[in-house]
């Protein structure tokens, strides 16, 4: 299959500090390339990649400065699809600016929307492009849109290249706690510390200072480095980071928003290391609690001080297994290209919407019956693993 | 004529408060309506138009802190554009995000790049978008692109509503100097104050403060505050805008950048102020040097220092005529209706390019010449007025 893979230009693939996204398509693009498709991957030039790389950007923007980084995208996606005729299928990882240039071409374009979508604006941009393929990241991610008439093609997990992170059978001794991520309001680094201090363990701070949530962090975390115990390594790279979680005791998740799907729960069991976590958004889809770790259900600073006490009972060989089965880079790009081929399956043919919901292929003498759009092929792809239902169902 | 005309959301229109290109759309809009076209005006909804007003958000994005702008503006490129049959021209005020839109419909668009030009993104962004038709608010704006074939269909001068900023044919008794627009490095507020306190004249500030200079403006304009003569007034409204510009001595544009228009100059001029300026972008072009300001071609603070001891000798008349010649709300919508005129007639018969880059509107039986696209509409609409050759000839 001729495949283009359109890659945010904020970092590059894969990041070379912090950034989920672009390493969400480093996996796939990988995992793509050796499975023996034909992969562009249009990303910033300092990406590394098996796929045939066009460059769109120096480097990462975020680290680079830009001013104008949606320049930048808006350039690349010109570039993309005056050239959609030489790709079978055109997955897009950079959101809404996708849609415009989508609808001008007949290759078919799918795209992962890995962010929130519980701001107005959001909603408001999404229900003006009803049209266009959507894949969410997690089933609860699209609850604030349940009622919108989106053309949902599948919820595809994230996954992880499991060798950048190596199981560690054993936590450090002498033991400590791990935050991973970015210093924002939205995460609760504070939470964290207040966690830590109570049980009277070290925590190791690997996180970003994004310039929009400065101010939070001056107000509200950098007053608190002086706690005892408390290290803040800045921001790490993946050496760093599989070195700090795979040494936690467990990771502290204590998240104040709906998490889209929160990449650092999987990156911290694939090294065995049980999560503490409030819930929220994804959450629990892709934490088991009580086997890969803990979800605080009262969302209280004590359930997660009891937590801390009880962790060591979790088995740390679960925790990567959880993480093999479900949320591998094999099985995220199971679940691409299942829905690659049902859109090339549709395109190939007219569809009809029958009486009941059911899209349905005819052609001459011919017709047969496809799943629904917005069928559950990416949950099917991790087959054996029970999430809760969705929440918008 | 029915027109559509697409306001940027970050403002309203008329700005509130700061605002330059949501002010020059106000004035635009007014005036088309007055002279009996039918405008279709995309804005946020407390905006304030004679015209049939379709509101895209609440209120300015801006002053709503809204995380996600691009958001609003994508979800109102769509709509503007599902209803492209019902408008004879459209004219964009927001940028390149326009472009993929305007490919799409028949309807002509025309986009005003209300921007500095000199960031390379910009320039990799305009370099994929040649089919578009682009206007500039000077020509000095053009320099840095001049070497890319983009379709230029005219320059034209922004204009301001006269009646918002009535003549003053005497300054304030005693005198000061005035500084408006936006703390920042392009602006240099901070040498503005070192003029004022070499002279021994008061300095009165309107100005905001966005995020992305509040760190230059702790380290180089915050500290400079308590200089004697000294006065911020945080960010004005229209009416103190008016009334600090009129009873002041002199405007001081001390800029550190290729200024695109520079708004404020002929708001200025307009209330009867002379101008004190460094040279840069369009400025020479909107100061008479000498008549209606001095520009400090030393880039000196000791020749803008001897500029503010000249000043007096300037004509105060001189300078409300210029903008009433040149930057009226009138002229300016003279040279657009003229630009809309020339898109219309080409969009009615098909065109080549003749061999002399001409484009010659072929019709059958009839072979007439138009303009060559990157006329000089928008000058020529301001006749008698010599600005300097333009920058990229």
């Amino acid at each position: 299959m001729r495949i283009a893979q359109i890659a945010p230009l904020i970092e590059a693939v894969p990041p070379k500090l912090y950034g989920g996204t672009e390493r969400v398509v480093y996996a796939l693009v990988e995992e793509l390339v050796r499975r023996g498709h034909d992969v562009t991957l249009f990303a910033t030039a300092d990406s590394q990649t098996s796929a045939r790389l066009v460059p769109m950007a120096e480097g990462g923007l975020r680290l680079l400065g830009t001013k104008d980084p949606i320049a930048l995208h808006v350039a690349m996606l010109e570039e993309v699809y005056a050239q959609a005729d030489e790709f079978d299928i055109i997955h897009s990882h950079v959101d809404y600016l996708t849609f415009p240039f989508a609808r001008g071409v007949t290759t078919p374009t799918v795209t992962t929307l890995h962010g929130r979508l519980d701001l107005p604006e959001t909603r408001r941009v999404l229900s003006r492009f009803t049209d266009q393929r959507l894949i969410s990241i997690s089933w609860s991610q699209r609850a604030p849109v349940a009622d919108l008439p989106l053309r949902w093609v599948g919820t595809v997990y994230n996954g992880v290249c499991l060798e950048r992170f190596p199981f560690r059978p054993e936590p450090d001794n002498p033991p400590y706690l791990a935050f991973v991520g970015r210093i924002s309001p939205e995460k609760r680094p504070d939470w964290a510390i207040e966690v830590a201090r109570r049980v009277g363990l070290p925590l190791k701070i690997g996180a970003k200072i994004d310039p929009a949530d400065r101010d939070w962090a001056e107000e509200h975390f950098l007053p608190l480095l002086g706690t005892p115990g408390v290290e803040y390594l800045g921001e790490v790279d993946d050496r760093q980071k599989a070195e700090l979680l795979g040494g936690a005791l467990a990771l502290l998740f204590p998240i104040d928003w709906p998490e889209p799907f929160g990449l650092v729960l999987i990156e911290s069991m694939a090294c065995g290391t049980p999560v503490i976590a409030f819930p929220g958004g994804a959450v629990e889809e892709v934490v088991l609690d009580g086997v890969t770790g803990l979800v605080c259900r009262s969302r209280t600073l004590d359930e997660m001080v009891q937590a801390v006490h009880r962790i060591e009972q979790l088995d740390r060989a679960a925790c990567r297994r959880h993480v093999e089965q479900h949320f591998s880079s094999e099985a995220m790009t199971d679940a691409y290209e299942a829905i690659y081929q049902q859109v090339l399956l549709e395109q190939a043919t007219p569809l009809v919407v029958s009486a009941d919901g059911y899209l349905t292929s005819a052609t001459i003498g011919d017709v047969r019956r496809l799943p629904p759009v917005g069928s559950e092929i990416g949950r099917t792809a991790t087959s054996g693993f029970t999430t809760p239902a969705p929440l918008e169902r």
